[in-house]
């Protein structure tokens, strides 16, 4: 039984979805693992990770545009509003959506279903740079 | 330290809530791990999983009616419309709950509350077949 | 490869967040573990976890107010109502959080971002003694 670390650094631009099930996939492979399991950790508190569909580009804009309408800026109830207006509804959505995900590996692939991608979820607005904590373990 | 997996096969017929922890119980016993970490993963983007009370049933409808009332169809926001009027909703109400859950393993028990039941929560009105991918780690 | 298992004993006296980050990095310390996967798992229906900002404390007063005003008490579609009005909004404010958390280990440490925090989410009103159920894999 062996362990592996790798941090993913994503580079986004403005709120939305970042497909980044490519890069994890490739890292999964170069570890050599075959069997084990495979746990996502985002490392901030205004961005999230969620799995959704990868096949319809507009399920991805509805999702982003019900969540903006759900928790949305400018709300009379947000005391926390000097770091920018849409701090606060990023922090509200983080919580709603996920900080990890663990996704089980057998015969060297993640067992995602057939339309299953792995989306790191921006919150905010301005250009950032995000980090993943991945972990692996197995054989 | 072993590894086990399992595909978990849920049959359901219309929105709400499948309570499987016995099969997922049986399962772990059947491992023969008394120590260890079980993952479930849904390989479906429009389903999803809770952990929730097993007592009184009216809770499982509460939650439903809240949600049906949360992320309602025929949402002029959506423009994912063409796979029915409940697919959109599917996909906001499987991203707001969960996609995975880890639950740790001692005595060859799963380490749930007394009230605790795992459910697969489908968001879909249409007769599917749902899988849940599991994975054991332990000894 | 080893497993360590604890549970972490969490008093509450209203609802709120409450940051058990540093409880859970002296048990880390404690078990010597320096490379794995630490995972947390909330043994109720009506408390959650969270990971969130821990610098300004109105960060989490805003997350309260909101999930308070999104999931009401004495919602007129509510029928489980015997064990108080804060009851039933308490199991679907932990279904719209999460009920466990994992997180990679490495170097000793947990790797959180610089500005997480570790949080038991209590939904209800009462004094409560909540358990979370932590188990740690590695070496």
């Amino acid at each position: 039984m062996r362990q592996h670390h790798h941090i993913f650094e994503i580079s986004t631009c403005g709120q939305g979805l970042y497909d980044f099930t490519a890069e994890v996939a490739k890292w999964l492979t170069s570890s050599g693992v075959h069997d084990g399991l495979l746990t996502l950790f985002v490392r901030h508190t205004s961005a999230s990770l969620i799995v959704q569909e990868n096949a319809d580009p507009d399920v991805q804009t509805d999702l982003s545009r019900f969540l903006a309408r759900l928790v949305p800026e400018n709300d009379p109830i947000y005391r926390h509003t000097q770091e920018g207006s849409d701090d606060m509804p990023a922090h509200i959505r983080a919580v709603l959506t996920q900080t990890q995900l663990s996704i089980p590996v057998q015969a060297g692939r993640m067992q995602l279903g057939v339309w299953q991608g792995i989306y790191l979820f921006e919150h905010r607005r301005a250009v950032h740079r995000r980090e993943v904590a991945g972990h692996l373990i197995g054989e």
